[in-house]
């Protein structure tokens, strides 16, 4: 820092793709700090050293930094912002890798430190990789592959003849897309690599232009067939032109100099690239039109998808019944349970093992949303408290999250209220019709309703996008203020939650389709409504749930899901022959009777008639 | 423009002070474009001219243009930037009234044009006046003067004490706060004006230091009283130095070069004033603290409020009675509708008449959602149609906004239906329970759910702020996305609608206070949740209502509200002496009976009943 003059330096949690998982290599900020949550900010100056990072780390990262390391208790940039005001004094320099910084991030900075003296200067030189030497682990060299044709949903020349079509029609006539994001450039060529723990991608770059395509990727690593299918049409229009992944800036510089309109994502395209394109050149949205094609999943990919939830349904069914005859026995523990379900979920067809770390919590763990066990310390899973199992699945055809809480004794009454809220909120969104092109910020409140009615409430998101063999949490979808507005064919999970700190933690997670529902005046030519349909196929805690507290509706809701689990799992867990848990199915899914006020009058009205009969009865022998 | 090289020139619908609703002299763009609507954009080219307005004005801006002028059925500045790019060649110049745009929509603009070769140009001599000349209406004259004590809820000089407080806890420590809303320094010395019909304010700006306090306006406007309280304490921190309006901009300039930062809203403070601050010396906000302090009414403002919405609602309940009475008999169109109940609230105590121009339509009428009559085209109540009343007063205590929806004979079942849905929108809404801080557009999709089940929409906002004797629409609270979050002590209508093209419109609008909810848990700690609490105090069309969709737990706060208004409106009708009217509201505030499930059951069990009686009575008689 001081050879290059720098007061303070931003280390942050991501990669040059702005991914959320990193490959270990990218791990800068937990190899400096210790911490190794997925979010987190550093910031290093020359005498202090502090780390931003959100609730769910807080404890986490107390625990794995040394006390050279402040914590910060925030991610606000501005308050990152205000702590450098007053740690580099005016006329210092606050650098970073410009790499490591979307443009929106680094306009946040940049206004932060506005008018106040100090600079924001980008160094191309990492100075984390510079200190970390050889000790930081090699660039990934696994093979790269294509995709069969059965687990696509259409071939890459189609989707990139969809995107040339976009850009043809934009107002704008932009001349080329930049693809930063590790799943644009995936998904569009139907490749996959495995440089990521958990996430099938690959580092690359596209650069996709009216007329040619350049995609850069260390190419010794695509197999003889992914080279193929890319090299198939050349030379033409349909020709992917492999160039080194580390010459993507100096051939964007190239480009930018001629007539040229770049098309680019603004949310995860970093400084580095963005900074070298002169501004009247740029086509800024916050997300490029492959990642909102991307989202929106045609007809096969919706049947992948399903297809790949049926099969995780049958492991997490195995899941919970080994659960139930295990665990009394005093023979489980977080980490063994992870493990458990992780096995079972390898053992399914074309699995590719888990799509993250599984969560596995049980009592007071729970109430941290996101941990995660780990063999030196896991807590053993009881009768006497609340079990929270958070797991997902990636299989060729499609990727999965799915959250169950269970209770194997006697929950209390707190935790049974507070549980079946949870999944009033659940399916209350779930079974919502809304207008095609709701954003999902103005209806996740919905998830909470049943919580807020009691003052109650959780403090994350309530779901996100996922991908077919890709990320779990796949943008732009889900319910957040910078997720784009829901329609027909999009995927997200629905997740509402309830943490009580000390005690015990609840999350019921399903991930749905987003199809047109059936109303009444749709036909009048007004635009078709939405609803979701929910392709995660597990039934709920029945000894957690208090039937007293749902409508009618919610019950009748409850039913009907639970008859589509029959009907799409029952026959896949017989084909896998496992009997035990197809009758553990049929179980778990009877219908719940409703305890309305309908049936509190029936019950009077049985009443009044037996005292009449025995009144009649008693005047009749008289 | 050929003089002064404009290529473009861009009229807004607004004026120094991004005032909504705006005096004539300030009418810029209707005097130019003949349309007379609230909300527009005007584009001048030297051979072109284009009229940007929303869905709500269509039909008006066709009726009132000419052909000279084309209509653009959009609002979004790229819109209007897209049109300027096609009309203006690269080179050229677009120009603007500095003083007419707030900082955001000039952004907006700025970047519409960004890096196209067209030159934002501000010119500060407004080419409409020069054209209007002498036949522009001159400059308001009225006295301003000082709201009594009974009727505010704090002194300035307490005001000021707190906005200067606010001033010296923000990190940023700005040294004054630059007030452009009219709003805002009529709030901040309690002083009212009427330069703008239906709203009590005046030209003014204020700007505020730590140490000093300078007032721009028209001092020979000053009541004596007014004078005298603003200047009690001078010389000294709370003494207000009087300024010509006109010297604002000058009295900025030369404050700006100290070592100062300044405070304001960029929302509504135009790019003129903004301009000639030194960025460094801005402290920018959406709105300004004075803005945020005057959304959150103390106890007594709150009070204020209810007593004027009590007496408001005496006007309608008699404007309703005399509704049923005369429409049938063919008495009443649109324009004599309004004009007696805009007569009925000027005869109440406080009254300073209506707080907007009063919405009255019939039939098909009311699908225009913001349609006023005129006494050329008016159009007779009828009881075969629908008919829509959205009417508010000023009070010195309080600013009122109400909608009613009625009907006098026999609704289609259509109708019943659609305008049931949007009560229990409304319902839905105001019996919510949500967190402290929740923003407005999270929630109010619980005012849409009832419709959207059904496939039905409208296509407003839900709701918006109100002041005490103040303009109708108070920014910033409402449930749309620049609004702030819901804070306790704020009131916002709550209106949902449904409107059928060519047949009726459906309104339901009550104004509602934020208040602290009641719920089991929130004693664990947490914070308190907040719910609504509905200060208008008028019952629903009986005649429009289908018991049979509400849930039990819409009857129950129905009923609930209901009695509230026996017990709030009752004595005042009967103290005003309107015997009719209170006989009118008893009538009207029946209780519903529950239609549910639990009827249903209890029916079939006297049939059941009945029928083992008459049997058991056979048997006794064999």
């Amino acid at each position: 820092m001081k050879a290059h003059s720098i007061d303070a330096y931003i280390v942050p949690a991501t990669d040059a793709h702005m991914s959320e998982y990193i490959a270990e290599r990218d791990s800068r900020l937990g190899w400096v700090t210790g911490f190794t949550g997925s979010a987190g900010t550093g910031v290093v100056t020359l005498d202090k050293a502090a780390l931003w990072t959100d609730s769910r780390y807080w404890t986490q990262a107390e625990r794995q930094m040394d006390c050279n390391w402040e914590l910060q208790r925030t991610t606000w940039i501005e308050s990152i912002g205000l702590w450098i005001l007053e740690a580099v004094p005016a006329g210092g320099n606050v650098s970073l890798d410009p790499f490591l910084f979307s443009i929106d991030t680094w306009n946040s900075y940049s206004e932060a430190l506005h008018g106040s003296g100090r600079t924001l200067l980008p160094i191309e030189t990492n100075l984390v990789d510079q200190v970390w030497g050889d000790q930081r682990p090699p660039p990934a060299s696994s093979k790269i592959y294509s995709l069969p044709a059965e687990f696509t949903g259409s071939s890459w020349q189609e989707k990139v003849a969809g995107i040339r079509q976009q850009m043809e029609q934009h107002v704008r006539n932009p001349t080329a897309v930049l693809l930063s994001g590790l799943e644009e450039t995936a998904w569009l060529f139907n490749l996959r690599g495995d440089d990521i723990p958990y996430n099938p991608v690959f580092y690359s770059y596209t650069l996709l232009t009216s007329t040619n395509i350049r995609l850069f990727v260390d190419e010794t690593r695509l197999t003889a067939e992914a080279r193929q299918s890319l090299q198939a049409g050349c030379p033409g229009p349909l020709c992917v032109e492999l160039q080194e992944y580390g010459q993507v800036r100096a051939h964007v510089r190239d480009y930018a100099q001629g007539n040229v309109t770049i098309w680019l994502g603004t949310e995860y395209t970093t400084y580095g690239l963005y900074g070298i394109i002169p501004q009247e050149k740029l086509l800024e949205d916050s997300y490029s039109p492959v990642m909102v094609a991307k989202a929106v999943k045609n007809a096969k990919e919706q049947e992948l998808l399903r297809a790949a939830h049926v099969r995780d349904a049958v492991v997490v069914i195995q899941y919970l019944l080994w659960l139930e005859k295990m665990v009394p026995q005093g023979l489980v523990d977080e980490f063994s349970g992870a493990r458990h379900v992780d096995a079972l979920r390898w053992a399914q067809e074309h699995s590719r093992g888990p799509s993250f770390e599984s969560i596995s919590a049980s009592g007071l763990n729970a109430a941290l949303a996101h941990y995660s066990p780990s063999n030196v310390s896991s807590r053993k899973l009881s009768v006497d408290e609340m079990y929270l199992s958070d797991t997902g699945g990636q299989y060729l055809d499609g990727t999965t999250d799915i959250t169950r809480t269970m209770h194997w004794g006697v929950p209390t009454p707190f935790q049974k209220e507070a549980y079946t809220r949870v999944l009033m909120g659940n399916i209350d969104l779930s079974r919502l019709i809304f207008p095609t092109n709701t954003a999902g910020r103005t209806v996740e409140s919905f998830a909470r309703q049943a919580l807020w009615e009691v003052g109650l409430n959780y403090g994350h998101g309530t779901g996100h996008g996922i991908g077919n063999f890709l990320s779990v949490h796949e943008w732009p979808v889900g319910f957040q203020s910078n997720n784009i507005p829901l329609m027909k064919g999009m995927f997200t999970s629905i997740e509402p939650g309830y943490y009580r700190d000390g005690e015990f933690g609840i999350r019921i997670e399903d991930v749905a389709l987003v199809v047109e529902a059936q109303t009444k005046q749709h036909q009048t030519g007004e635009k078709p409504f939405l609803t979701f349909e929910v392709v995660s196929l597990v039934p709920y805690d029945r000894n957690l749930i208090d039937v007293s507290l749902l409508s009618q509706e919610q019950i009748q809701y409850l039913n009907t899901y639970y008859k589509t689990i029959r009907e799409r799992v029952g026959p896949e867990l017989q084909s896998q022959q496992l009997e035990e848990e197809y009758r553990w199915l049929q179980r778990n899914t009877e219908p719940f009777v409703q305890s309305s006020a309908g049936t509190a009058a029936a019950t009077l009205c049985v009443l009044a008639t037996t005292s009449l009969i025995s009144a009649l009865l008693t005047e009749l022998q008289a």
